[in-house]
């Protein structure tokens, strides 16, 4: 018989589960669903700040209406008569480079950044102008800045505050806001940081790998890719036509909490 | 120009963003991941009560080890040099019938159940007694009820605690109770209320139609999965055979929160 | 030790495969494609008539252009930077009930009208109109008739010309024309056999179980599939709106062979 | 309103179906599968030897057993009562640089080599030579030869003896097998080019781009993962553990064309 293959995830035994070290039902209504996602994806529970900015940063990408490629496909998917679940597939195959994607490739950019920065004893700004000038040079592309919709997204300001809040505005965070300035400075545009940039520098902040980043864009995604796969289902003919520019919103709106 | 097709989810406007009536800024850091989740999909917020026991049902399905059939998918496929996406999508696609859809099931159970109890104004155990019988003449299965590894499941009894202790405790849990003692009387056997069970039953409570139990699962087991294919990808070598009985938990045990 | 699973699909020892009996190697250059997919899935080689409906049958369904959910869900999942194979799954999963899955259905429908034929001793003619009465009277619908596009549609009248050539002619084709002339009849309405219901039926002649419906045609259409993944990657921008009405055929016309 | 986008693929007018410029009926019993497949793809016929060599790749590619990712993925997912497209899916989802990948590894450092084979003047075997050093200096990966179960793949031999009946062993094959000799050479090891190099060859000398490698895979192991899906789910039990070494054939075996 071969040698078990291990894993450091769960153990299963009966009657008895244990997640990252903890008894599974104990963690039930002591944590939040925020917390055990954190607890299962870097292994401990998170700090009392760490925690609520996991919460915010899964909130804050819950959904973005119905033209992202995620939502399409898999209203498109769910038009045919497909199960639930092959629907919100053709969501999450949706998710690469293009379509948050740049969460992942700006933590590697903050994250050379960074470590160029505590290398050479230079500033943010020195680093920033240095990277925004090196990257025009090649033509290559800022992840994490501008967006074809929002040119002031609240959900950065909010998850900005947050992090100052929580004490989480650091070295990952000063670096991404100084990348923000040195673009405005190189460039004389304005291409503020994005959520998936804001999200990015906290991921950092949170010592995320940045091979993490697609799959916890995803966990906050599916809940609003499984509302527009319900509504197609529900509320719309199977096989209709899916434009992906003329739609309306008929929802509420100026709800308060 | 066809007339636009409408959608009540999320109205995105430059820099506005508006969920479920909410504007999205507005809830980050107000609400937790899981009330958003309910928001989405539920299109209005949980009260307190329900947001608990939102947060526990998320919970209790984090994980379940390395034996799942979309655990064993999401590993194979990233066992071959897959993106992290597809490895996840693998695994979105292996909850059906037999693997979390007994919650489905359960649901659809508990809700013929209750319908009858109040149009014939039968008490539960008379409603439960007479479908045990009927699902055992025409040998047919009882979704929710046994486990292949645990006798007596400590998410169970720790859901059905909070659910005493938030109040809903109402009709579908006692429905499900009963169907438990009714199988209990009628075979003489054991078959206690499996997670599966224990969650359709509340999913009941809290109103969610049962087309929506797949994908409730799944968003909760996502990030299970997540910490799986991380495991695989950044532990294990590619192609390896993964075994899905010969494996051993090498993780920490024995934590308390 | 537990038992090994038994497979009969194919065998693999060192320097030698053996598919469904037969060796691979020997197989190369003696069989086409087509006949290699009739050997799997069927478990035998097809007759020469057999062979050259199975060419035929697989030919008609490897493209309609850029309209189907199939092709739609491929091209969107491709634009977000997506590997090829993850493209080619999003199709895959777009069919089912509504797209492709006419022929699974037309199929169980074709299948219960010959039994009936057969028990009963009637005519094609007298099943079909019972079938058509019934089917109208509870709403339902005749999967394989009528197409949103084409009212004659060239690849029915083809392969009815092959399956008359072959003498696959035979109860299901037959009792799909009889349906046919009994929709006009009942309806006064001309609601043509589709390529799917042309497919159906000569799949049943065939013999080949209505489970297997979907995966053939999944297996004639990824080759059209694939042209339109490699399109959209080579020729077209990342995230544009694929708008699913507003297109252009650019290619070449009148080419004959 | 906006410009129409275009497309070169297939033109749908009612009643009209135009592939690659040609009618789609009149190609209907004209060409086989595999002529439609290389029509679809390249955007035009392929020549009589072409299309014997087509045939031939997609043949030697059907099925490889139960142990290769992509069944045991596409099996797993069909045992918890998947659709079969979401099997299929899985199974596609599987094809990526460690399963399949060799071709289009292997079609990259054939077109690198003959390229400088043709700048530089020199013989294939100094050109392979400096290839195979340069790739062991680097502790590189030879895509293509060595198989962990085959020594002397009777695949290959049977692909590279129809290469050379139909002309096509031309500067492509040459260089995979001058590769082949090099490895022995350098390494005193039997590394033989298996079925992945002796396909990306082949499709070199056929001027596929090395993008379309993957595709082309899956095009040709689609029948047999259906024939392994269907097998599941005919013939096996919901949610059984799918050992991936503790197997068995039990079909037919020795039969002869």
């Amino acid at each position: 018989m071969a040698e078990p293959w291990k894993t450091s995830v769960t153990k299963v035994e009966p009657n008895k589960l244990t997640v990252r070290g903890y008894p599974l039902d104990q963690l039930i209504n002591k944590i939040s669903f925020a917390d055990s996602i954190y607890l299962m994806i870097k292994g401990e529970l998170p700090s009392a700040e760490a925690s609520q900015l996991m919460e915010a940063i899964l909130v804050s990408s819950i959904d973005h209406g119905v033209t992202p490629p995620s939502t399409l496909s898999a209203r498109t998917v769910a038009s045919t008569g497909a199960t639930f679940n092959a629907a919100l597939a053709a969501g999450v195959l949706s998710v690469n480079e293009h379509h948050g994607g740049a969460i992942e490739n700006c933590m590697k950019m903050l994250t050379r950044a960074v470590e160029q920065k505590r290398e050479e004893g230079k500033s943010e700004q020195e680093i920033a102008e240095k990277l925004v000038k090196e990257i025009r040079a090649r033509k290559g592309k800022l992840a994490g800045y501008g967006h074809r919709v929002h040119t002031n997204d609240p959900r950065t300001t909010r998850l900005y505050e947050i992090a100052r809040e929580t004490g989480f505005e650091r070295e990952y965070v000063k670096m991404a806001l100084a990348i923000q300035d040195a673009i405005q400075q190189e460039t004389g545009k304005n291409l503020p940081i994005n959520v998936d940039g804001a999200i990015a520098s906290l991921l950092c902040e949170l010592d995320f790998p940045s091979a993490l980043a697609n799959a916890i864009f995803i966990i906050a995604r599916i809940p609003g890719l499984t509302a527009h796969v319900y509504e197609e289902m529900s509320t719309q003919k199977p096989m209709r036509r899916i434009s992906p520019t003329n739609h309306e919103y008929e929802g509420e709106e100026g709800k308060t909490i």
